[in-house]
């Protein structure tokens, strides 16, 4: 009973994401899929590592995730798996998996990963447009099944890596940028709580507005107060009580915080 | 194979709704899982609530239902579990229950109910800002695997019950209110078939308009024609004929509806 | 462990696409449901029928596909059940089985209908507003139960079929039209690669644009070219490599399509 997990850009109107279970179960009828999301914004390969990187950890060990957000569809992109600590990936080779792979790496070393160039485990007819279907969905119902990464195809050790910003150092503190904003307008940062160390106390400075400490919740302050705080996924967060800091700020992805630290 | 079902405003672009499942199946691999919604509108209670109240009876007996609308996560808001006639409840303390529970109680006397004080049933690390992935996913999977309501927490006799506004009796009938407006734009009331007891004959004013007795269902008017009904779930409702009441009558949650009603 | 699908104009805020997994597990607890998408445009049929002909060949035999777009809801409209190839269909008469008729009937025959006139299958209070959840959800669940399409209902032989267009031949070609713009802005038209045989050189023309010449995929363009081809369906189709045709061209559903071929 392997959990396959599914991660596109197909959204929720046409026919692709539900075909992809219908592929699935009919290799791997005992599969479990679930939806992680289908509504990530077309072809933004960094939205879905996001996504995948805040999910992975909550799975049980031996999920598979099956990720297609794939504008190089049909051109000579790989496609590729992945044996990632406890879970497996399937997709194109974009990027997918930077943000997961860079934890793996730290915590165990360079995982496994092949590309994918054995036809007998894709659908017999490929379209060029539609690897989903054709070709990844296959290939992670055959993991589900018990094939190996192994036989799915040769070793690569070169995947494709996304630039992802990264925080950097200032003389007060550090400078980093809005990489995500969810469904609440909450926007999350580059900044992670793991590298900032011990601090007594934070100022934030985003698009002209300073926010002078950080809460641990919502509730400490009234409803429409813009706050600052470390969001369940560890990054540092700038939200508004209630409401949409992304409105609130104007803000979009990519622009600059920064952060004086006071140790 | 206890069937867990989810209701939250975590919206379908991120993480959240699918982490839910990764916990639950990570505690309690043969639960069934099945999404109500995840697009309640943010923070909107009261519409958790009549979603609920509207889908409960339609699941078998056993099942648990897991709702997260959730603004005061992290504050003093309680957690609880709920045995509500046939089913199980887990979710914030803020009123999410309220309908299901005045039906249970009035079916069947006053339900049990326990705060979530036991962090052995959480996860090990409890964020102040996501308690639908720290305490209640792993709850209700550990109810699916057969802890007892009991175990889960101490009992507590004073839920937090939502002020949901009243019909009320007039000289010429009933005045009521506009509580949903639904995905086609047909809009409910809190005016309820089992209220108004044997009529001949109901006449409705809404925003100006009014409405010269029922239908049955919108195929025994034109396209076009604004109608009222009993809808699905036994409440007065206002639509149009293949058409949007809600753009139509440009209603609100919260307008008045007068009902005159001869015998 | 049948499979059983669901499409709807239900959306995703409401209690109905939720309900009507309740009512199928209660009767049917194996029943495997997987959501084909509730965000069909209200009402539409024909784009339903076309979502299922594009997504029911990638399922496994035996899958039940139940289908509630339905407008004429408590009208003198029939339900039916349809045996379609090695695929069972649940739903309204109204024209959602029209593509996939076609297809079957072409490979197989005439396919066996029944209309749904045994209430016993049934829940026991019909609505006459929303037979999904009171007729056609409990007929999908019994047939995943073993129930056969003959005791489901009596015999018919003149289900409903929508009016589609249909490309016709010119001087110098094909004359189609739009019939479906997907979550991408790709705009699917009427004229399928089977139709058009062995060609050399195709030039197609849609809303003052010109296209000359087909691509086998985006990644063959820059991003922002306006392209032609053959989509995953097998449907000729106008993209923008990275963008949106529908977009770019100001494209509706029904606007013409010619097609000039070179053999």
């Amino acid at each position: 009973m392997t959990i396959i997990t599914l991660t596109t850009d197909f959204g929720s109107t046409d026919h692709e994401a539900g075909v992809l279970k219908g592929v699935i179960w009919s290799i791997s009828p005992a599969a479990k899929i679930v939806d992680l999301s289908h509504d990530i914004p077309a072809h933004d390969i960094l939205e879905a590592a996001l996504l995948l990187w805040r999910a992975v950890p909550y799975f049980p060990p031996g999920t598979i995730h099956l990720a297609v957000v794939d504008p190089g569809v049909g051109t000579a992109r790989r496609g590729i798996a992945a044996q990632l600590g406890d879970y497996s990936f399937v997709g194109p080779d974009n990027g997918l998996i930077s943000l997961i792979l860079e934890r793996v790496t730290e915590a165990q070393g360079k995982p496994a990963l092949v590309q994918l160039d054995r036809p007998e485990f894709w659908l017999p007819d490929v379209s060029h447009i539609f690897h989903g279907r054709d070709i990844f969905a296959p290939v992670a119902a055959h993991l589900a099944s018990g094939i190996t990464l192994e036989q799915l195809g040769s070793a690569i050790h070169d995947p494709v890596l996304l630039n992802i910003p990264r925080p950097v150092r200032t003389s007060i503190g550090w400078r980093g940028q809005i990489i995500h904003a969810d469904h609440f307008g909450n926007l999350a940062t580059n900044i992670h709580a793991s590298q900032l160390g011990p601090t007594t106390h934070l100022v934030i400075t985003v698009n002209q507005h300073q926010i002078d400490g950080l809460v641990s919740t919502f509730g400490e302050r009234p409803p429409g107060t813009l706050v600052a705080l470390f969001d369940s996924s560890g990054s540092l967060a700038i939200s508004v009580v209630n409401g949409s800091a992304k409105q609130l700020l104007g803000a979009n992805i990519g622009d600059e915080i920064e952060l004086q630290v006071r140790i």
